[in-house]
């Protein structure tokens, strides 16, 4: 029995989010990797994942595991898969890991970006993978406000737990620890003189759902100087879901990183 | 009477080419423009490009100009074709023109950009917009070649002439005067120590039919070594299409600018 993991890429537009849902619901993008890996095992082979990403979202640098009994090498598997899978789902990485490695339950921190364009008129080269607000933002208003985050707090203000979070021993429901949370102008691309493209970084033990995308909507109403940084301060410290402002846009997310204790999993 | 001209971008990857075409070939950026621009006109009306860009080709800054008799203001027509298109794509400037104003005819430059992604895998967050190749390039090779292309010359080798272009009296099938030509790194991004994107542009008069989708193929393979210098010098001086590479993917390719005498048309 071979432990495998891989480090896997997708553009999450056209998947009903990561997590295998009914068929006639439309496709995930577990799914389709447990479909390609089911091909190359012979028999059907769950998957866990590091990053329950929803509807729409995308991933640079997923994480899954899986054990199987086919006696392909890495390598193999990886060439495989890339050559089985949709275009747009990519194994940029596999290798065998121990045992005690699970991607999710092993995963001590995930690192989300949510990229922000700032313009007033529609761009369709550049709204595939951004959230585009039509008004100049107060980017160093929202790297003060996203300071305030760091650290174990709850975020029920931003979020709900997933249903299953109690039984694996978080302490409170919506409790998480934030471990950097900033925003930041891109560098300007292209010669341009001026970037106007804003990317806010979140790392954290783990996401409520919905988390990232209603922290970048309330964000991004400090930006727009709807919310001053003392009302944001007044609505995490409330812990009230009604009172942060509705999810971003998914198609700005993307999962970036995952980390592992040293040692258990290097690429 | 009121001759109006416009900035239009789009992603082109669902579209079967700018030119429009019978219906039942599928959807074309002409059609979906004219489409939207006859339902706020009330009536027919053909356009104008500066560019025929091919099926699956993207645009930044495609400008095209036509004639209307109905009586919104610039920024009514720009805020209505914006409502009315779909979201691939956007009119990013739109204004009064002189009388004068050709988008095709009156255009004396076009510039194209082709991004060169260099991986060894697959990268779905990445391909929508570029070329993936699978080895490093030498790009200062590459834009060694790119420079023999400066000038008036015949590029046979890279492209036929569009059917009607001895009509409008072009000195020779497929003589051109390549104004700018370049190869370069793209500067790197997200933390990165190195970057892995080439980007390819050319600035010409006008271009032949496939012309820089094959003149990116042959520098990539001067860029892998499988063609020095000289040979892409010989193959240009040789005017033969047959020696060329096959065009390059139309995903990395983008109209991304025109230019039209001084005065003529300012955004």
């Amino acid at each position: 029995m071979a432990h495998l993991a891989a480090l896997v890429a997708y553009d999450g537009t056209r998947y009903k989010g990561f997590q295998r849902q009914p068929a006639e619901r439309g496709p995930t993008v577990q799914g389709a990797l447990e479909t390609a890996i089911a091909r190359l095992a012979g028999e059907p082979v769950p998957i866990a994942a590091a990053g329950r990403t929803d509807r729409g979202v995308h991933a640079a640098a997923q994480v899954v595991t899986f054990d199987t009994r086919a006696r392909h090498d890495p390598a193999t598997w990886q060439r495989a898969l890339n050559a089985l899978l949709p275009e747009d789902i990519a194994v940029r990485a596999l290798r065998e890991a121990p045992a005690a490695l699970h991607a999710r339950r092993s995963a001590y921190a995930r690192t989300y970006r949510y990229r922000i364009l700032c313009d007033a008129l529609r761009d369709p080269l550049r709204e595939r993978y951004a959230w585009r607000v039509p008004r100049p933002l107060d980017v160093p208003a929202m790297a003060q406000a996203a300071a305030l985050l760091l650290g174990e707090q709850d975020f029920g203000a931003f979020g709900s737990s997933p249903r299953d979070a109690r039984a694996e021993g978080f302490r409170g429901h919506t409790v998480r620890t934030m471990l950097a949370a900033d925003c930041a102008w891109q560098p300007a691309r292209g010669g341009a003189a001026t970037s106007d493209e804003v990317c806010c970084d979140f790392t954290a033990n783990a996401f409520l759902t919905g988390m990232v995308r209603r922290l970048v909507s309330t964000l991004v109403a400090v930006g727009e100087g709807r919310l001053s940084v003392a009302e944001f301060r007044a609505l995490l410290l409330a812990r009230d879901k009604g009172r942060a402002m509705p999810p971003a846009p998914a198609r700005g997310l993307c999962l970036v990183g995952v980390e592992y204790p040293a040692g258990l999993l290097v690429w």
